[in-house]
């Protein structure tokens, strides 16, 4: 189920034109505050505003013409939900998603923006799977998971593959929630790079998947409290065997850290990047002597936040 | 006065390697809700997060060697400040900002930050004008105007020389102040590219450059109450001029078509923007007739914002 080495190259080459190269970005302020070279690479550009736009492109694109004339499904009410969405349009192809009917309406909104049909159920785990084998029943589309997916990995894993042609780096690090950014990014180093540190950074308030390599089993996200919404999900039984092999360490960080590192990104960078997205910067901020002298790439993985509460974040 | 063709080619080549060739970046759904091609060239990028630090260095590198051993002044609470302030560090010299005493402290440590030392005065333009005078009799420093100065105009010209060199435009739009960005931009196109329009973009609340090419003064900028707080300044005898020549109108926006355009520049194109540096958005989205069909580019002057007010703007 692990991707291997050629499926990350053939993902490369299948997204390309598909999915934006994003910049890669450097704060010389930032460097000098914590003694590391840090070079940022900003998915928050990418097409729907994050990463996962690679991944969702990278699994439509493999479809059978007999699968993607009957569409695509998936339950998410995040940043999948809005990449399906979008890479289905840009095929011609029907998609519907899923979501909590006590979602958001601006993130509702986002996704029918992108033309996809969007299905309220009731906000438990059980009737979203329901809702989504009903789907499948009806209109014979294909599920498209979020992450537990080896195409799905292997186009999460191209932000690395890209980052690490331009930039020699010692240490690589990205944030993990459901594990399908992380795992590719560590089997893009393990392929390409293999010198290179891999390390995951995720919210204290919500670390399943830093329990899950402690105890050797797949962890569940029990009320996580955290800002960073995207990293809510526990990990899949495709993505945690990846990061058990493939991974030097998971760190993790408080919801301060992740504020002062958003508070970074915005005021000296002047990017917009979500909570989850400044994970791996808060990490640098919180463990300054694992980074100290190093190159680091650092995923910023998103850029979708509500601004009416960044007043509330910026607030302390 | 007028700087000429000359002046801004040699301003180019002084700041080569000294201030940041800013990104020009495009996003295609602002563009199918505006129906023209716009060009953001992205000042908030530029060190110190404005472009006054282009004409801050212009104005620095041509000092003599006596003045520069002398150090600089200049009264400010803005952007200037910190760019005189980070340009007159980066050639050694020193520097000394007088600052109203209410200035926010965020204001006053970003510029010691940069290793100026900050002078408190009451918040009158007399008090300023009077503690320059005290400093420049005190230590022989050189007074550097925020814009009515034709190397500061020169060196504002950089940014849209930089962007005409790298994309055809109809039309080019900044937005206007004490007219230092505006006047460098309108000789640019004048110089180098005379077919394309040049327009300002004003807020309404603040209309005093509209109001002056009216009545063919320099009319006074009164109680201006907008939310775009770098262009509260008005006209100078060298900055109006040029305008009077050169400009091919000024566009004026409302309050809540600032914080549209701002809300597209952070959600969309996911950078932070100063509401000075989306007033030529917000120019777009309140005339569409005029930009409708055209390449427009437009300056984004700065990205330097209190996130705490974030929320507040954000909420309507």
């Amino acid at each position: 189920m692990t991707p291997d080495r050629s499926s990350l190259e053939a993902a490369q080459a299948r997204l390309h034109g598909h999915v934006h190269h994003t910049p890669v970005l450097s704060s010389k302020w930032i460097n000098q505050q914590t003694g590391a070279e840090l070079f940022f690479k900003c998915e928050n550009f990418q097409k729907v505003g994050a990463f996962k736009f690679r991944g969702a492109t990278n699994a439509l694109l493999q479809l059978s013409p007999e699968a993607q004339a009957k569409g695509v499904t998936t339950h998410s009410s995040g940043n999948h939900a809005q990449a399906l969405a979008l890479a289905a349009r840009e095929r011609g192809l029907r998609a519907w998603i899923v979501m909590p009917e006590n979602a958001p309406a601006v993130k509702r909104a986002a996704v029918e923006g992108y033309g996809a049909t969007v299905i309220a159920c009731t906000p438990t785990l059980a009737a979203r799977e329901a809702t989504v084998a009903e789907v499948i029943t009806r209109t014979g589309a294909t599920f498209i998971h979020p992450y537990n997916d080896p195409q799905i990995i292997a186009g999460q894993a191209t932000a690395a593959l890209e980052l690490l042609a331009e930039q020699p780096l010692d240490t690589l690090m990205a944030p993990v929630g459901g594990g399908g950014l992380l795992s590719g990014t560590a089997l893009a180093a393990h392929y390409f790079a293999p010198g290179v540190l891999v390390y995951g950074a995720e919210p204290a308030a919500a670390d399943d998947a830093y329990r899950s390599l402690i105890s050797g089993q797949i962890e569940p996200s029990l009320h996580p409290q955290t800002i960073a919404d995207g990293l809510l999900t526990s990990l899949g039984d495709v993505t945690f065997p990846i990061l058990q092999r493939h991974l030097n360490g998971i760190h993790r960080v408080s919801e301060a850290g992740i504020i002062q590192a958003m508070r970074w990104l915005w005021e000296r960078m002047k990017i917009v990047v979500e909570p989850s997205g400044a994970v791996p910067l808060a990490a640098v901020l919180e463990h300054p002597d694992v980074f100290a002298g190093q190159r680091v790439g650092l995923i910023v993985s998103g850029g979708n936040v509500d601004l009416t509460q960044a007043g509330a974040w910026f607030a302390g």
